[in-house]
């Protein structure tokens, strides 16, 4: 298995558990589980496999990832109970799976000769959009306009990390080790010591 | 005509009328009657298009299909004032119109020759994501979410009964009828019996 | 560079601005305004590329578009705070934004060759999906959804313009002015002078 097809697994497990959680918050039955865990799952890399044309996406191709959802929608329905606060464990889960997840865009636009700019891009949107449709849908406020933390942002530095890795000649795969460690530091960092960059703050009230 | 093309435009046509009624809802004039019915009934085939690599999307190569959907919601302007309940009449008819679109998901990719589980993934997809997005952009509350409703479940049930159908060597059209009954069974049953499965219930208070 | 180029330009450039322009009552950090910014610019673009098969969409063939929609986003958060009342400049400019992407549409659609239906439904798709994925993303209440107000009928009117110009053999660079200065007008007229058409009302309360 490549590096790249390894952190696509890794990444649909765990943004799977942070889907299935979201749906425990909001009460749903097994199904409902195995939706939204789906949903958050493949929602980034589907958007990424149709921009770039790569048709039939991914879990088209291997429905085996989608069985990797709904088994990991399967163990959160029988042991969320046992979390202390489901909130803050569908945050660091969700840290780790855009950590995952980015490098697995920048890999597949890399693998596809794409630019440094495509890598970026797709690495961006791979990361966050799986996430953004889950709390779209569960009517959550989305984790990537929270305001004063490092979502996007962290996003956009492994990704950029990766890409001028490889155009500084290192192997793909060191670039996307990289790009993982550069994410998930940045997003932990943000989370645990409150890391951010300034926010746009208008002198008058809301208008 | 074929089955699969006669299940597809009874799905745009239901779904229209529930994306016109819910933009009743939302007192909107004709021209957004139109789009939210067009948006509600398209959206689900739309997806599993894209995700096949069907393009141009069915709706393109046949815009009979757009007609249609404009046809549902100049009826519901013009009449739903006559209606008791707008709210229930969504309801019946968002039944009515699953029952169809997840045989119509069923169908298409039964005759590109996917296997059994991407048979049930876009029966599914193309029965709930057409009021998934009406509901999402009306900012209704996703009759997909709704609290220990068979929703996400009966059109699961139905796509499997009819990938199970399938592979027992039955004609894809008798397979693609038990598919919209046990849909149609399930979700009506739900609604006027109550039936259900058990909901994630934490302990303690939401966290 | 061609008519339909720069309106491709200037729309995604436009859209930007507003993009980032609700970021920043959002109070997003500077990445996020580039983020939101992306996703309003290219979001009806790229469901026009896709639903048509043009794949890959137009700004993964010409990153150019993602600069330009960052450099947008640079320079409404460095000026923003010198807007009297940012909301009516978000109305404002989405009305120019969008009195560009439905030409903008339709121009790709007839490239293609494609029929009168499927020019306008294209028009109206690149028009109005950037500012409502824009609006879901930021829970705003969409402008496409906002009460008496002209807005997909200003879209379907430009298009429509269009398409009966080219079938009256007019050159399409003149179908394209003639759409925009009909959205145009139509939706600056109806946040002006209140135009509208008749909304729906129902005699007895909300059901």
């Amino acid at each position: 298995m490549t590096l790249t097809g390894g952190l696509d697994l890794a990444a649909v497990f765990v943004f799977a558990l942070t889907g299935a959680l979201t749906a425990s918050r909001a009460q749903l039955d097994i199904v409902g589980f195995i939706f939204i865990a789906c949903l958050t799952a493949v929602g980034g890399g589907t958007l990424r496999d149709l921009v770039l044309g790569r048709t039939p996406v991914f879990w088209i191709a291997a429905p085996e990832f989608i069985y990797l959802a709904a088994f990991a929608a399967l163990v959160v329905f029988f042991t969320a109970h046992l979390l202390e606060s489901r909130y803050r464990a569908i945050l660091w889960l969700d840290a780790c799976a855009l950590a995952v997840a980015v490098p697995a865009g920048v890999g597949v636009a890399a693998h596809l000769g794409q630019p440094a700019p495509v890598l970026v891009m797709m690495g961006v949107a791979t990361g966050c959009f799986g996430g953004l449709m889950r709390d779209v849908v569960c009517n959550e406020v989305p984790l990537v306009l929270k305001q004063g933390e490092l979502y996007v942002t962290a996003a956009f530095a492994g990704a950029s990390a990766a890409a001028i890795a490889i155009w500084q000649g290192l192997t793909p795969d060191i670039a996307l080790l990289i790009c993982a460690a550069v994410t998930l530091a940045l997003r932990a960092g943000s989370m645990a010591f409150g890391w951010r960059l300034p926010v746009y703050k208008s002198r008058p009230p809301r208008s």
